[in-house]
């Protein structure tokens, strides 16, 4: 028996018909409809709201835990965890608008693309001199190579006194031919995030950034983290591709909006780079990650890899290039190598620079001139707001800032001024930062007992589904239908993912045999880093205090990275020189990483 | 208003439903239906005979010049003369089989062909060796770069103990990884002839030529001289990939043949060599060859290239490679190229060597070391029995053998011992040369005035549409419904196709400054070069008496050729070099070619 589902989104309607005892999220996802599934549909994380507009179905225990009384009582269930047993209606919050980093310190490249374009003169043949169009092509142009497109365009433009020769320099391959003068010449950089990714158009005869884009990425409907993705992909290898269409579809979207908006044509877009974290990257080129997920997590690849743009199924120029940064391993990808090309890594030849790069795992890197190590911990997804009650990642409304300015007195700030949604990692770190100053946690991350507070204090306390609570904001300040909290449950997540990078710092540096005093700059890259206040990272122990002015917030180190590696073709090699410079630590296996941990957990 | 029109080959039906006026050769070809079409449906061959069984049409004076009484009485009509204003039924003969030459000399080849298969033992990762699978299997097989289907390949079987590696040893690159030990390595040499391609199946693992496929050139269809089907295209560039998309089609089918009858998988061909004359190869890769079709005769490439399979739509595995022999000019192409290749020319260093290979054009390449001159003659497609009246190509029944043995007595031979269908090439020079060693013929090529003839021969002498005739086989001799003829406008085209030939050899002999006694060998290819009697060549001063003993013949040069660039890739530069050593002289604007040709045309 078929139900009849209606959606609502956007203020449009779309009328599903749905078999009976089908699940809901499955349903929305091959619908299209955009919904926020952190956990994968795995009944986790408590994200996946719709608001059932017709006879209310019974909540679940699971909806019990993850939702507030007020969403129940408001209709609020969870995809994941409904079936449709009868026709229903339900709406769905708009896809939010994340705001994404695409800035970051600038760096001086040499304008050497890997194509490049080579406007010439030719003069027609006569009988005295028969050679064959290609012969004298290729003498004016320095190639040796052709490809079958070239050739065929060769066919049309045998009468022009002036063409235009498009050539793959590293291949010395001809690869395409115009007529006349058409010097444009296009690069796009790519940063694949977990989340979102950026893409950046860049002239490539200038260096200029033309334009940027960026999307959510896809996949987050097969889970918001790379473990719950390539689990996803387990048992059907089509899930694979499914991964790897929908990353590619949505990026071919991208470049028809850019070029589009910019008045460019496909075919003048040459090259792509590829940035990401290493399942990123696996799932963008069709493999599971599978061998990274599990120990001994090894990658399939890591060193940078060129590919075939029609082969890939990328929609610019069938004879340009794709390249993908070189990663260092399954859990420190290239967006690590971006970061280093970003702050010029061998240029500090004589000091000791520490990158960290904070998503759902701590990738960190610190080394001075050819003595590298990285290392990558498990943080969690804390700091973008996963696992965290009241945890959102930084869209609109997010609380990205806060203090306790007095006694009960509040101020804070939300990305874009809009009405307060939930917190992000950056307003988190703020929040536990002033608790710690203001006596609401000790030291090992405990909520004081109530006749250890302050009468203003006990105001600001409240428990929540069984968990002692701090109220960030209640609906009053905030002019919202709900209080926001922090619950003691969301403080150990956040003690859990801090040590464990400020673990992984301490392991790196007892490899390099130096301590904190003897490091020079310590580069924070990513949204998260560029966000959070310096000061109160160290307030919490996340960095030690004798680091504070030592920090650089780089921005997208990652897309900085990609956009020199699309603009010198020298950044090829020697990002992979970097790459086998890295001497890569693994954790999971390090005892010393394990007692650091449980020494790193309070603040 | 349309009409049906019945058609019966080989006891099949075909009911077209046809326009009112559209002429019938159109018709023909767009229902895939086989006939010979030498001139194009130009209506100057006469060769796309269809007898027509419903009421007759009245017949035109081009048919009525172009057929036998005969044949216009028994309802024989010219296809391409034919449109189609009532119902019709016609009946066509079946497609024939063409002899096609596949031997040839033998040369000694390093087996060592650009793709190759490597068989390894890989260990699995641990913790201790996290590099990723890539990096273990580039560290075995000594490769740098690899292609998508490779890095998707490696994803199915990183689990595996043996596995093996494919190998573009050109380029390093690592293009198929198979799970556990796969050596199969094939490769398919292919002649492109302008009548018909020719695949060799070759095991590149043993160098052992497996089998072979042979079929029509499809683009016959199209005119049977390339001229015609350049001149096809002009107007119409969708004609340019239709040529080039009839050609691909059939070879696939051929891949798929020897394929299914060797018990190989497809993806196990991984590299495909193809050899032809320069316009063949230029409609092969989608190029119209307009500009070789007029002066300067320049073509669009000459250079050996080599392409992407999938790019140019060839079923071989997707990451082989495809290789074009080079060509010398417009009108000397690889085939002659291949010849060198199957002669070892170079390995001739102190001999003075002549390849001749007759086709539509005499291509020819004189030289010693680096020494080397090549022309091309506008020979005419004479010896290959196109424009001579009885004219037939290589086909079974085709006379190619012919001695005057007594006075009127006859001893022929047929090919695969048929009943009489009319003269091929090799059959052709023997009757000239017999009619002159017998003196029907005098030296300036006209037939002796009856008084001048003794009676056995005034018996053997007609008259054909308005021409002196010599009657080769009457229908009571060959047991057949006709007499076959030679009528002086076929001797006149004789003359015509030697002329030219023995006249670009003067000129290359003179280019080189040495004379007719200086030559140490004379090779002749191709498939009339090969079947030719060399006494009766020197007979009719195709070529003179004094080279008779040092005339080789080679086959298919061309073929030979193009396995040896498939099995050894060392022979690309070598050939590459070749083609650069050759002096092409350009005849059509040589006053010497033209004395010279003047003084060849008598016998």
């Amino acid at each position: 028996m078929d139900h009849q589902v209606v959606v609502w989104q956007n203020n449009e309607r779309k009328d599903l018909i749905v078999e009976q005892g089908q699940n809901l999220l499955e349903v929305l996802h091959h619908n299209d409809v955009s919904l926020d599934t952190p956990c994968g549909g795995q009944g986790h994380c408590g994200k996946c709201k719709v608001k059932v507009l017709s006879a209310l179905p019974p909540v679940s225990s699971k909806e019990e835990e993850l939702l507030s009384d007020k969403e129940v009582e408001n209709g609020i269930r969870l995809a994941c965890l409904t079936k449709v047993t009868v026709d229903m209606e339900v709406e769905i919050d708009k896809e939010v608008e994340l705001d994404i980093l695409t800035e970051g310190i600038n760096q001086e490249v040499d304008l050497d693309s890997q194509i490049k374009k080579f406007v010439f003169e030719i003069e027609q043949p006569d009988l005295d001199d028969q050679r064959g169009f290609l012969t004298r092509v290729q003498e004016k142009t320095n190639t040796e190579e052709i490809t079958l497109k070239a050739l065929q365009q060769l066919d049309q433009v045998d009468k022009e006194d002036f063409l235009t020769a498009i050539i793959n320099t590293d291949s010395q391959e001809l690869i395409g031919i115009e007529a006349g003068k058409k010097e444009e010449l296009y690069g796009i950089a790519v940063d694949i995030g977990t989340t979102t990714v950026v893409l950046y158009l860049i002239d490539l005869n200038t260096g200029a950034e033309v334009d940027t884009y960026s999307f959510h990425n896809p996949q987050k409907v097969f889970g918001a983290d790379v473990i719950s993705r390539v689990n996803y992909t387990l048992d059907d290898r089509t899930k694979v591709e499914e991964m790897q269409n929908v990353l590619i579809k949505k990026f071919n979207e991208g470049v028809l909006s850019l070029t589009d908006q910019n008045e460019i044509e496909t075919d003048d877009i040459l090259t792509v780079t590829f940035v990401g974290n290493t399942i990123m990257l696996h799932t963008l080129v069709g493999l599971s990650g599978e061998s990274i997920a599990k120990a001994p997590y090894t990658p399939i690849f890591t060193g940078g890899v060129e590919l075939d743009p029609t082969q890939l199924g990328v929609n610019i120029n069938s004879e340009g290039v794709v390249k993908l940064l070189p990663s260092i391993s399954g859990y420190v990808g290239s967006d690590i190598v971006g970061d280093m090309l970003a702050v010029d890594f061998n240029s500090f030849a004589d000091s000791w620079n520490l990158i960290i790069d904070i998503g759902t795992n701590g990738e960190m890197v610190l080394g001075k001139q050819d003595n590298i190590y990285a290392c990558s911990t498990a943080a969690g997804p804390a700091f973008e707001g996963a696992k965290i009650m009241f945890g959102v990642a930084g869209i609109p409304g997010a609380i990205s800032k806060y203090k306790i300015t007095a006694e009960g007195e509040i101020e804070y700030q939300t990305i874009a001024e809009q009405p307060a949604k939930g917190i992000c990692g950056s307003g988190l770190l703020d929040i536990v930062a002033e608790l710690l100053i203001t006596g609401f946690l000790n030291s090992k991350g405990a909520f004081c007992k109530d006749e250890e507070l302050e009468s203003w204090q006990q105001e600001r306390m409240t428990e929540y589904k069984g968990f002692k609570s701090y109220i960030v904001l209640t609906a009053d300040e905030a002019g919202i239908e709900e209080d926001i909290l922090v619950t003691q449950k969301d403080i150990r997540e956040i003690q859990l993912a801090k040590g464990s990078i400020a673990a992984g710092i301490e392991v790196l540096l007892k490899e390099a045999n130096i301590d904190y005093g003897m490091l020079d700059n310590l580069y924070l890259a990513g949204g998260f880093g560029n966000y959070l206040d310096p000061h109160n990272a160290c307030v919490i122990n996340l960095l030690p205090e004798e680091v504070e002015d030592k920090i650089i917030q780089i921005g997208n180190g990652a897309g900085i990275g990609a956009k020199m590696y699309l603009m010198d073709q020298k950044i090829t090699s020697y990002a992979d020189q970097l790459r086998e410079q890295v001497n890569y630590i693994e954790l999971s296996s390090s005892p010393e990483f394990q007692t650091e941990f449980m020494n790193s957990m309070e603040f």
